[in-house]
């Protein structure tokens, strides 16, 4: 296949995520698509978030953030607060708010997986700051949790592709990891 | 909704990637499903991989490497690239490979989309090494890309969940994102 070169600014496929923190005492939430995990044993994740957002400032407060995943249902909800900033309106009444153990870091009721982080790194980059956190706490719905594991078409998440600027839900099952690629051992 | 909670070892949906690096001057290629954009200007990605790895080794020789996105009809051979280590296995086989301007990160022809990066740090966490590169080319098959832009459906990507260990497609259209949401504005 015949290559192109295309921009550099080449965004991969994004899970979306809100993030949730404590600003000037009141609860705060900010889509973010640049979210993963980063490290296995603790488990941690981390969210590249432009130096400029109020989030930036709610975590540097309380040290602490938390990871919601948002299924399609609040999908409105979640651009909502992708376009507004904290800085010019309350976003605190936009979901039902609960806390976990680290009492600072805001989780939303009605996202079937909550995370709750304690910061432990922040790695400033030119336009954007890479927040590191470990999950201290995990929460979900009831009906999400099937045999022990996270049901993930039960949870629903959804995926951000940018400059085409469109979400997308889970897909179909397409295989099994560390599994369908076993016969190909004698390459 | 009742919250129950879970184990902190969660894993949010992952976009897959193979991240390529040279190794004693061959071509490797690891499947990644720790991955996310994480500057915006310049574009640099972040890679998070466990220590004991052999693409650890290929980016501390290069100080480079290349994320490309399979699609479902490298499913088998990706998986492949996640089960079989560079250690024990000559990977530089599987694929047809071409090199960019960083000659140094090996990408895959077969992807639909190619970045090779270079690195620009390497923050150390306690099982996973955290490689942030500044995406220094992007390539893609003309057939992937549409009025200019990225066609995320033809691209065909793969995402990953744990610990179900399951691959999944993109899913279906679910809304526009920076617009979705923009009724909201008066809550």
């Amino acid at each position: 296949m015949e290559k192109i070169e295309i921009p550099n600014n080449f965004f991969i496929p994004m899970p979306v995520v809100l993030v949730g923190t404590q600003v000037n005492g009141r609860a705060n939430f900010m889509a973010v698509g640049w979210c993963a995990r980063v490290n296995g044993n603790p488990p941690m994740i981390a969210c590249g978030i432009a130096n400029q957002h109020f989030t930036t400032r709610g975590i540097g407060e309380s040290k602490t953030f938390s990871v919601n995943i948002p299924n399609e249902s609040l999908l409105e909800k979640t651009d909502y607060c992708g376009i507004v900033s904290g800085k010019t309106a309350d976003k605190s009444g936009v979901f039902d708010v609960f806390y976990g153990s680290l009492q600072t870091a805001p989780m939303i009721r009605e996202c079937p997986i909550t995370l709750e982080c304690r910061l432990v790194q922040a790695v400033a980059l030119p336009t954007h700051t890479l927040f590191i956190g470990e999950i201290a706490g995990a929460y979900a719905d009831r009906r999400v949790i099937k045999d022990g594991k996270p049901d993930f078409p039960a949870i629903d998440p959804l995926f951000l592709t940018m400059p085409d600027n469109r979400y997308w839900a889970l897909g179909p099952y397409a295989g099994d990891a560390w599994s369908a690629g076993k016969h190909l051992k004698s390459l």
